[in-house]
């Protein structure tokens, strides 16, 4: 797409800290990482979330999420969160698939804000349940 | 493993509200959700994170992943974070592999707290890009 930043990297008419490449994805560097070594590793075709994007390059694409969160664990007591959010209401910046790939450590200083809950009832947990059973087939 | 709380869950010992099944794979709802219809999605087999399960297994999971999500965006402007903590200093709080699927709805009040930086340096991000490049082979 035109207008997408992602695609304009993978056209090379933007710039980026290539740390992977193979015919159908790509990893680089974020710009803004959460912390060094942050990882993005995205499909080259334009796909807008996990969704949407055939099984068969999702399959792959994890697959490189994989290797690259193996790659960024280099203490023993390291760690690595391995993302992606979909559509802009789950926080998704650019409408290109991404997985981000984050390198973690004891005392980073990064939590999650995220509050969890209960649910109001028994009765709506089993109204949720049934509702993506079925939605499941 | 004896003492995990998801192969409990597996065995049977442990309830939970169960949304997919198949051989390999089971899905069920968080029991404390970030948002009503959070689910897990785990191997039956006990792998601790997404480094040691086995490619086969990660490609059928990530599918599953992918099919949870797309039942849990229920209004146009929804969306879903799929997320996978490895090891505890990433936050993972169950040592056995499982996959966040989180709905998310304009306005839900989620935020990520994790901040994000810059690099000190283009030569920090150069080391950086290196050794994970590096390391990929």
């Amino acid at each position: 797409m035109n207008d997408c930043i992602f695609c304009k990297i993978i056209k090379g008419s933007v710039s980026c800290d290539k740390v992977y490449e193979d015919k159908e994805i790509l990893g680089f560097l974020d710009i803004s990482p959460v912390n060094p070594g942050h990882t993005l590793v995205i499909p080259k075709k334009h796909y807008e979330t996990m969704l949407d994007v055939p099984d068969d390059l999702l399959k792959k694409i994890v697959l490189v999420a994989k290797k690259v969160a193996k790659s960024l664990i280099v203490t023993k007591e390291g760690g690595v969160n391995v993302i992606v959010n979909n559509y802009a209401s789950a926080g998704q910046l650019v409408p290109h698939l991404h997985f981000h790939i984050i390198p973690r450590h004891i005392g980073d200083g990064h939590v999650f804000s995220w509050k969890s809950h209960k649910y109001e009832s028994d009765k709506q947990k089993e109204e949720y349940r049934k509702a993506i059973q079925k939605s499941l087939g």
